[in-house]
């Protein structure tokens, strides 16, 4: 009796979730967090502006003394640099740069375009009200104040703002750690030359790219032939990870390593109304949760994709992938009593076409479409036109 | 007299795109090519599936031996892995693991779970059409059919589809190199103590995380304090890249150390007609262009989404960012003759709410932003309601 997609999910879930909601947040370098996501809230550790200073290159003087067309002497210069300027004295002016330090006395700035310069002198051809062009200390934001929140996946905005603020590092969260295993022993790597019998490998890379894709990191790729002991050696090797992931070796043949291995080791091997993906299973190794698909790399993809992605990105802070209907293009059929997570194109805004056969071993078909097209266990057949789930991929 | 957005955009796109046209493809790794676009169409070398092969754990058989109940002797099993099988003779079966070579002879799969196995023998209980269960050669992808389009941005799908097709590297999109020069006698590393008078920098971790997020590489970061000699010598080192970015020293004051090193060689500054970001200016240094943004936080980086990031998504193959009318969910004043960038945030599926003010530096408004909201030149007052372009940041 085959489980449902939702009761293999939420076995799937309580054996990775308790592990992912161990992993500590890490700190980095800025330029180590683009695209990271904050753990924590992060408060303005200063007044930013950090002190009052010039919008504008200009003069700065008190508003009451610059009355079109009045004349001052320009006392000095206040340059945006190291260094406190002196204050301004009564019906004088200063000649002030953007950013640099507004000088006591003065409450506003008069743009250098509203003004002639005469000598040492200054003529005022346009007066500004008290405060215009004047940077308040504080004025974006202040220290203590809730300057980037928890869970803000970190763009150079972001980025600009914390080291506008003096911060160097940040807590962001931590990626899940990732071991893959694939198994058979008719893989062989890609570039070699195949003898009768051998395919190439693709569930390594599909699966490295995959973890990596929804924000986990992979510590370790091993490929074993079908042989336990070898798989044994191989596990023990990635107990250093949050998860264990295996490809292969779980169905009904005479060499199903994974099953033989794991399987006197309370692994629960069995069915899962899907299509494709149907074989799964799930053990604990050492405390480390083992979460293994079906070796047929369609398979793999797609069990990725249900079973885990979403845990991988919900605890690296990425957002889920996409999932909306779509109408499809043509009539699709299906299997009575499994779940088809058949393979489409976006048509439009809101249309899906099925772009390859439901085969298990169709990568091409699968490198061809963009969307997974759900279609329920219990419809067989629908119509073009008929609304159906459709996931990013 | 102001330049227009469009005019100043049209320049530095005529100093930029020849040299991104140069860019060579890059070869890469499988493993190195997530998220890179594919320069040219990729052709599978190979037929996939390599070879016919059974889609089912079970029995290798003729069709029309198999019927139910026949009993047939079995000769041997066929595993997934290397080496040619013997060729099935009439009136017997081979028991044949999932991805495993279909023998010469077999033009079905009788799947294990509608058998019954007794001794050396096999019961069917249910046969099947020729050709069911078997995936032959080539019946996903024909060897010199198109397997990826140019212009692809490479998924965990798309290296699995390589990689069974025994590819081992791709040629990507090579990232535009660009170097980053920060100006300003007033900056201080993110961390330090400042000074009075001092302001953190923050445009150079802005402006790096903007170029990789944009798809270029950043190959340079350099800061100079407002001396012209100084800023020659990082020119000078900088000269590798595809473009100079620089920040700051291109306005009307007393220190614009970019102004007063670039325009002696032929630099173009001047005033474009927009808020944040008015001065603009644009060099060629021996050879490389220079574009050169005003140096408020806000300036630097609206510049660079108006100037510099199409042009650097366009040639890295990423998409351009996400443009679309949305509906203001209050009123907004704007300066006539100036196209406004105000800083705005998403509410619902298709309002804006704008969340600072329009002050350049600003640098934690612009952060609890998602939006940049134009305001065009001849429009000074907008209800809320009304509908304004935005960018997506």
């Amino acid at each position: 009796m085959a489980t449902s997609v939702e009761e293999h999910a939420a076995l799937v879930a309580s054996l990775v979730e308790p592990r992912l909601a161990q992993i500590e947040p890490e700190t980095v370098p800025l330029l180590q967090a683009l695209g990271r996501v904050l753990s924590s809230d992060v408060l303005s550790p200063v007044d930013l502006p950090l002190f009052r200073n010039s919008q504008m290159d200009g003069f700065a003087v008190r508003a009451t003394d610059a009355t079109p067309t009045t004349t001052l002497p320009v006392e000095g210069v206040i340059a945006a640099a190291v260094g406190s300027p002196p204050a301004l004295a009564p019906r004088t002016a200063l000649r002030i740069m953007t950013g640099a330090p507004v000088p006591d006395g003065a409450d506003t700035i008069i743009p250098v375009e509203d003004t002639t310069v005469d000598g040492d002198s200054v003529v005022i051809h346009r007066g500004r009200a008290a405060g215009e062009f004047v940077r308040e200390r504080g004025s974006d934001i202040r220290a203590g104040e809730l300057l980037l929140t928890a869970g803000t996946m970190l763009a150079s905005r972001h980025l600009a703002a914390l080291a506008a603020a003096g911060i160097t590092r940040v807590s962001v969260l931590g990626r899940p750690t990732v071991a893959i295993v694939t198994t058979g022993a008719e893989l062989l790597d890609p570039g070699a030359e195949p003898q009768p019998g051998q395919v190439f490998d693709s569930n390594s890379v599909a699966l490295v790219a995959a973890v990596t894709a929804a924000g986990g990191e992979v510590t370790l790729v091993r490929r074993v032939v079908d042989d336990p002991a070898q798989l044994l050696a191989v596990l023990d090797e990635a107990t250093g990870a949050d998860v264990i992931v295996t490809s292969g070796g779980i169905s009904h043949g005479d060499f199903e390593v994974v099953r033989e291995l794991l399987e006197p080791r309370g692994a629960r091997v069995g069915h899962v109304a899907m299509q494709p993906g149907g074989p799964q299973a799930t053990a604990v190794f050492e405390g480390v949760p083992v979460i293994s698909f079906p070796g047929n790399p369609v398979s793999t993809q797609v069990s990725f994709e249900v079973f885990l992605a979403p845990l991988l990105r919900a605890a690296a802070g990425l957002p889920a992938a996409d999932r909306r209907p779509r109408r499809l293009a043509g009539p699709v059929r299906s299997v009575a009593g499994k779940r088809q997570f058949l393979r489409g194109r976006g048509v439009g805004a809101d249309g899906v076409e099925i772009v390859a056969g439901p085969g298990s071993h169709l990568v091409a078909g699968l490198a061809a479409s963009d969307l997974l097209v759900i279609v329920p266990e219990d419809v067989t057949e629908l119509a073009g036109g008929e609304t159906v789930e459709t996931w990013a991929l």
